[in-house]
């Protein structure tokens, strides 16, 4: 393998991916449980920085005290060994009937208040483990009958819920940054904040905004058919993009939770180039974890699921070389050129000028041709090909 | 027909709906050019209290000063002998070659001037006719292909462009507010801002955000299979309903424009009920303009044209009917309430309680039962079955 | 209730509907197993003719023979007191991880031959219950991975697979007609034989291809967006229509599996007035079984279970009603010439008339005037109102 | 460039690609007019062998006679002076008004008449220039409203139509193959015959099924989210590629008619490597033209569209490479074979065996265990990454 991860990649796992045993909607569990501990061993020999883990994936739902102070202690001591740490924690507020209705949404109060507290359980041990952001996956809060959720009343609570989390970390010092997960349906028919735009739009109207940002999934945007690269260079001009979850899919469909680039791989080259090389002279747009969220095929033993992990992190280093040599190749910047990419960079006003020297300028509208402008072939076509020769080395 | 428009119900229609000559990818017009003038009276006669327009609608582009102004006369005229306002004005800037690449975020910055000129042009005649709103359709402000365009450079131009704009009718007393018309593809690859939430988030980011909204369409949300009443109540919720586009579709295909309710007829329902009776008490939650923004099928001729207008009329007024109905039931208040629908408006905390008292809650955390209150059964079902009972005014 | 079912509406329900426990891919069951006895019982109550099932869905997946035996006396026992019958058996070759990568088109041989045998059980139980179709869904007959499977050998084994069964039941005199249930994916990527077109050429190429037809369902071919009451009038054009599956669907994601007509209602309008009036002199066009394949949301509990129930046989009844009178109004009839929809049941040609005949046919070609042609309105629009305004009893 | 096409390769193009205007539902032409003499010789020097058109892409519809025959005789110069050939006429059925209801099942007698001649014409100058295969795109064969087409109806009609056809070539000698091109919607609202499915069942009930199979586009079938790949080789398995179209798409939108690879880069590779090496022993599993079906981006002059025209070419013979290098590779083979994929063409049953001794065999059912069977691990995930990295050259 011509690439190999560093710390410095920041690749990051869930525990729920190496660890998921397969059961989907129509069939049993294919793989045994996995031990914390050792996913933790294996994903530092896989490469990984970081991993991420549910309040349920690491202690068992229901557990008491004392079993779940052991299983934190083992955990610790595997992180200690392996180095590796934990950017990010979430809660389960989707497994158990309780949260049928939603968490933060449930029409029936009492699951609310219960969500939030087991949020905040959540949060004290993430702060305890040093996470930086707080993922918030809201797979319940929505519904399949409009009539039956009154969604304005839906936003009020999860407005309200979010806002005292944040209060919370604050006061507590805790110091986490917090990120909704959009999605747009599954398992519930329609989810509450479908998109990354929904759910950009939604955090503005927090009571602290600057602590809410967005972690979008590459599936979830793409089962929507929209395009995962346009929304992230969205998220970022907002600033908004806190955490990343990188898989693959082909469309809309149930959620497939692919390896990264095992989907769409051209838009998961145009994803890698903008993160890495997206800025003003080629500096990096993202400098959070490279958060890898999928599920290994339900037909691999744990062999496939290590082989599966790898490949998430070969894909990207390997889309990541092909960006590189893309950014710096002179015929590209040529074409770059031809196509007037970069002039979208120069403001359409002149410096200082107002709508009034704009009316005044008769060449912008009286004078302009509108015709002989029309014939300017942009040159995309040509672009895009020289693009591709590069994912595939073909030069 | 037991349903009768009003001037009260604000149902408009935009010239270039009725006026389509129905020239598609595939083929070439089937219809004859309507006049705008026929188009104003024959509108009156449907019902519409209004109609709307993009510049080159109204005055052929490329029309010189004296041509342009017999046309507008005309026009007054037809709207004075018909007492039809235009509550809202729009701007082409996707039929002429120059626009290939954008409007606002074209790479060729020539044309971003010009297209802001064009814009501003048709501002001062939408508030010389006394348009209260400036439609966005942002058709070509897109890409197909991800090195083509900086996506967050396009963000700035269409930042830069709708601040001028808004500075613009400010100064001049226009009054006017903005509303952006999200769209997630067709005619471009992709489109920037592709979805209500995607927009709503972009326009919190502009110097005026209070002067800039949106303009949802039905199709274009389901075009993304996104839930349309859903989106609508969140854009509701961040009070950014400034307009809305009514029309039908059937899913992720090319953009059809059929009449409204000839499409998903169960969430164009949710959709009425939520704008006619969505607030608290049975308060509409929308009181601007019911546009439908729809194309009369091909295969019709003018007598066609003119039964598909009166069609969307009928549609909304039967779907309202039913809502009322609905509304007025006991036994859909009694589901309602069984299915704790308005359960959710009340707070998660009870007043004054601070997440410390949350904290010292027990029954909300130690003391709660999940799987006791996992068995609660929600009773949605019933209560959709109640709601399609009375859509098809079955009791 | 203004519309009760009977038996000759010949409504059918499968095991593993009322019995599904609500586990999802997100969660867990949020109701305890039902038993076969009670939802036979419960079933009659609610209006089924008949219910289905898989083998495992009755019998435990590896229950040994005195439990199976048991468990099939009382079941006999409880059709034997209600009355109902069992019109269709199928197989469940998905639950088991032994599946994972498919039955009839594993890449592993034993699987093969094993499922084999599993489903000739269930042949052998379905006789003997006196069923008359066995449906096949293939469900785990697929791949993630293009490279992974040999399609065009996973068709021979599959074909392989199917001359098998039907030999064996000719054979032994079971009388069976096989139903083939496309899916376009979920659980695997993509199944072989993704719609109902696919399915259809499919059984064209096994040996008796007589014996072999389709079970299409709803939701199936809605998942790939494509219009369902289109695809059983052409199924029905083959003679292929062997069962049904009615649900509701939201379009292209998971397979949600509502209650019939809870999805898109005019297209489940188009459906019921297909089958129950579909042919010429309004005479139904399919006489098998209404079988509904749906799952209670996971939010109800068995209250809302058995409501879901009447919910989908109320919907096709309602549906059925509006449809008669429909087909009865004078106006529908003269909008239906006006469109000319009869008259494409007049042959193209004359009785008798050759190529050679239309060739010299000046008035067909030389003399036909297309633009005058062309300005024919059609008057779909109107029709189309006319039908929804009898699914909304709107007259 | 590394990959020259030849003859060999049997790339073909639409005459109505690289001559598209770039006329689009929002937008007017952006290119002038393309005079086929250039074309013919363009696409000679891009490196096609062939090209095709409809009737109207050569000879404006309405032209006389005269000038027709004019036109025709400077193609068939141009053909002669660059030796390239046309392997494939078909008929435009959809642009002029008269169409608006379709070709062979417009609800209009006269239009079915009409449109069976204008075929018959086009086949006798097809036929004229050596084609052997007529394409059959029926884009107006369907319907946006379900009640305003009988289904069954059409099809009754559209077999009429094509069977008549086939009577005709096979009486004048011309010996052609028909290729029905499925498409599921757009510009109708559904298609009749909407994926290669339904295209495949369909032929097979005509009277000369040997005669007829189908031209899928890899665009149409993405447009219902369907694996490209997986369809064409259930056609392969039915023997019914008689043609194939090749473009981009991105999932369901509207018709993209991207360059072959710009889309689904990965699903492209699959197919490349199932024409190219999908045999046993590696051999073609097509020999008939690659057909480039695409439409050069709107904003393209024509620089752009020879630049595109030549990706089309790229991208094909660079995935053929890779292909070429995946097969040779030991490391591949051996994955092949831990996954089984060889396996599945080993019939289930031993030769001789029957079902009798298949329920004899103990070690099938009675002492099979699948538990133990069930953890296999199947190593796909491995095999496709495999295939990636010699997609993108990285081993």
């Amino acid at each position: 393998m011509p690439v190999q991860p560093t710390r410095e990649d920041k690749f990051s796992f869930g525990l729920w991916t190496v660890g998921w045993q397969a059961r989907d909607p129509f069939g049993d569990a294919t793989r045994a449980p996995l031990d914390p501990v050792e996913a933790v061993h294996k994903l530092a020999e896989v490469g990984a920085y970081g991993l991420t883990f549910h309040d349920d994936d690491l202690v068992p739902f229901g557990s008491d005290a004392h079993t779940r102070d052991g299983i934190i202690a083992n955990f610790k001591k595997a992180l200690d060994e392996t180095g590796l740490i934990v950017p990010m924690v979430t809660t389960n507020l989707f497994t158990h009937p309780v949260f049928k209705d939603g968490g933060f949404t449930s029409n029936d109060r009492s699951v609310r208040r219960y969500s939030l507290r087991k949020v905040m359980r959540q949060m004290d041990l993430g702060a305890e483990l040093g996470a930086k952001t707080l993922v918030l996956w809201g797979g319940r809060e929505g519904a399949e009958y409009d009539v039956a959720k009154d969604i304005r009343a839906a936003l009020d609570r999860y407005a309200e819920g979010l806002n005292l989390l944040a209060q919370y970390s604050e006061d507590r010092g805790y110091g986490l940054r917090f990120a909704i997960e959009p999605k747009p349906n599954e398992p519930r028919g329609d989810i509450l904040l479908p998109t990354a735009g929904h759910a950009i739009a939604f955090v503005n109207d927090l009571e602290r905004p600057e602590l809410f940002g967005i972690n979008p999934e590459v599936g979830h945007e793409q089962m929507s058919n929209l395009n995962f690269a346009q929304g992230i260079a969205q998220a970022l001009w907002h600033k908004k993009l806190f955490h990343i979850d990188l898989n693959g899919q082909h469309g809309p469909k149930f959620d497939q939770d692919l390896v990264f680039g095992h989907g769409d791989l051209l838009n998961a080259f145009a994803l890698v180039d903008l993160l890495e090389f997206g800025g003003p002279n080629g500096a990096p747009a993202y400098d959070g974890p490279r958060h890898f969220d999928y599920k290994p095929s339900r037909t691999e033993n744990y062999d496939g699921v290590w082989e599966s992990a790898r490949a998430n992190i070969r894909m990207y280093l390997l889309l990541k070389e092909r960006a590189a040599a893309f950014r710096a190749d002179p015929a590209v910047q040529e074409a770059l050129a031809a196509s007037g990419v970069a002039e979208l960079n120069t403001p359409t006003l002149n410096a200082g000028e107002t709508y009034q020297d704009l009316l005044a300028d008769r060449s912008a509208f009286e004078d302009f041709n509108p015709d002989a402008a029309g014939e300017r072939g942009y040159g995309f076509v040509k672009l895009h090909q020289l693009a591709i020769d590069h994912v595939l080395k073909a030069n």
